[in-house]
């Protein structure tokens, strides 16, 4: 086993909203980056603050899960923001996450944008702009989490962001290393024997299999999982013990403070 | 004249929301302490982004105008919060504006409670005490400007934070130092002439006149104005024409970045 | 058995908001009443249509649960409303049900105010006036249902509306007829088997049990179940089942359409 | 004069929200038709109900004027709804306005799709379907006020709603009869003397003059203007008094109640 055999778990935390409860801050126990909702479209400043602090004694990175300003549609929907609205959004977000980061003792310490701006900013190239520079406007040494193949992910990269891609652990993949569309019967993974040994792979050797078994090369630093039912934070759990069994580290891509 | 002759102006700024407009930048041109407002009460974050690159611009030092979650009360009743929740509003609040100053090439510089809680934490000792602790964990330093007399301005101040007292340029005062309530006729001046009388006796005597004529002495060392009206604005611009002929400078307490 | 024996349970419902979701839907299969969310504190149009749709399907009656205007408190703060925006909030809420109502082939049939305003308006006299005339202006045959003993209650019945009083099956009760406070360690009743006794004897003997063992007759018509969680379902469907066991009826004090 | 000789105007009203006062009010001495907002995009209840009782007390016909769930964009974005969310949220606007119409005494008299609706509704017909059903659902008799020429307007008529075309005074009109872009430079018209005549002429003839002087038969009924700035209330004043001294009359095409 060689320090170059590790590889990051991330998974969405903070999401709760007053009286309404997810279970997601159990998975601070499980991976080693924690995109943590920032209020805009879940999370209210109580309930960041408790993962921040969870997180940080867990010493799990703590990122901003950036997203559009849309509570009722947990930031799924396409909103047609003016880019400099987008932009004075996207700052806010990383202000305040910062903010309550400082006063817990650790560091805002990556960006992943979520949700329907996650995936707007794979091809919309104005929204894109408008999130990368501000990012890079705010602090040009945090790491981005983003879909490998992406246009976000090239102009990060052109701006000297360091873009950072991720799989998801339950999800299939075509060919060509898109994802299978949730419309397709097969398009999400319910077995953790099979999802554990596509996770190992691709710590191992850097390849995912696409559902008609081709072999793609994947440049992913970190695993995408999910916390939001008990399911899955099982599902979650099995995925780090079969990698560290394996010799496999979890480690953050982002340093954690 | 010395350098000792010298008063802050202060004023609420950033109060727009969406495509709903006040005229409260043109106040940036006039005060010395801009109370920028942090999206809990008003200001979106695009509108806040502005009002502070234009303090910064104008040599305005920047406040966080920290506020109740309360949009259509615009953080004027108000709310029975769990005190944790609002220490963690606060939070939220102060890492926002700071973000926004920080990008915009300035820093927060002091913090101001508004409307209902500013009102609220004059005897309310738990809202008080969430409110403080939560400034001083943030940053012990930051100065916080409060009315004089109350039990925050006292707790702020025992817990080494610098506590600012300010006086209101338009607002009667009984003769025991505290407001006139806005029930009575009188409680608003109305005539520039008299607010500018008044202020200058504070700024050059350190005393306010009640309405019976009574001398009061005052520790105030910054004067709230307003700007959401035209005619508001050009009051206190007579104010600070009058101050300033008088050979009053007109410094922020706190110190623009 | 005859006629007389029946009383109504009801319950909260329609209080998911967005992919935030309550299991409280499941008690449209036990209660006679179900109080939902109108928008302010709880349920977005979607949800509140469904609860709706399910209500007028099973039977049951369909109640406004207006609240203050509070998602991340979920309506449970006092707010410190000005009169005229109360009565206003309550109007809006009252229209958006009914509309949802008529479109989904019923109609509303009775209001509880929620949370912080059912409290507050037990001794708030203003805000109290506020809900009960905005009530009686929308229409003066809708039922209200309240706390036995507050001024809401005989304010309501002063201006001609039926005021309908509410016994807490979960509950611990003073010898005065009061709820022991939540800050005692026996507030809330946890044991099915004595809420399902002290219910029965409610509906069969019209009294309530106090906690040092006082006889308390009430006027209660309803009985507040609820549906929060799990457990909360399985209590409710216990005393229902011992009711109807009883051969006592259940029945709404409104009838459904 | 006849009877024939007669047409609508209309205009946005009930556009403030809390401490943010629009001065729209002033337009219901002005039009026969109130598209007054239903607390979605902008009003918050007080507001409305103070619209619709001055629009009540004036003879001026009731109409929600139903956006999407967004007051920081203003309801003008695009926002990319599940079409089952976008009906309950159509509904439960009309319900709302419904009931506060009724509790004025007087009545919802027709709907008028808002901003960023009103304009993806001219082509998204699955939007154009939701919102049209959603209508019809409510209430099968309530005129819909629309753009001329767009998917909405036929779908609604398909479905046995009136829609009702309008024209809009201060904009510029291409010879398909298209509007000018706003990226242009005569979009708008400024001169007050060219839309009197313009409007005088659709009055009289059915006719609109587009900008290279062709000649276009509209089938409007109604002419939309504005009442966001008081050199609109102005324009929109100097059009009816025109109208009324060439003999058309100003009525509405909804029957005020």
């Amino acid at each position: 086993m060689t320090d170059q055999r590790s590889i990051d778990l991330n998974s969405d935390v903070g999401e709760s909203f007053g009286n309404w409860r997810l279970p997601d801050e159990d998975m601070l126990g499980v991976v080693s980056s924690a995109n943590i909702a920032c209020g805009f479209h879940a999370g209210d400043p109580k309930t960041i603050l408790s993962s921040v602090r969870t997180a940080a004694a867990n010493g799990v990175a703590v990122g901003a899960h950036i997203g559009y300003r849309d509570l009722v549609g947990f930031g799924r929907r396409f909103i047609d923001y003016d880019p400099a609205e987008l932009a004075a959004d996207v700052l806010y977000q990383l202000g305040a996450l910062d903010g309550l980061a400082r006063t817990a003792g650790t560091r805002l310490s990556y960006v992943k944008p979520h949700g329907g701006l996650y995936n707007t900013i794979v091809t919309h190239e104005v929204q894109a702009r408008a999130v990368i520079d501000a990012i890079a406007e705010f602090d040009e040494t945090l790491p981005v989490l983003l879909l490998p193949g992406g246009y976000a992910l090239d102009y990060a990269r052109e701006q000297g962001l360091r873009g950072v891609a991720e799989a998801f652990a339950d999800r299939n993949y075509n060919p060509d290393g898109t994802l299978v569309s949730r419309r397709e019967p097969d398009a999400v993974l319910h077995e953790t024997s099979q999802v554990v040994e596509n996770m190992l792979r691709l710590a191992e050797e850097g390849v995912l299999i696409a559902r008609d078994g081709t072999r793609i090369e994947t440049e992913a630093e970190s695993i995408c999982t999910h916390g939001d039912t008990a399911g899955a934070v099982q599902m979650a759990r099995s995925v780090r013990e079969a990698l560290e069994r394996a010799g496999v580290g979890i480690r953050s891509f982002a340093a954690a403070a």
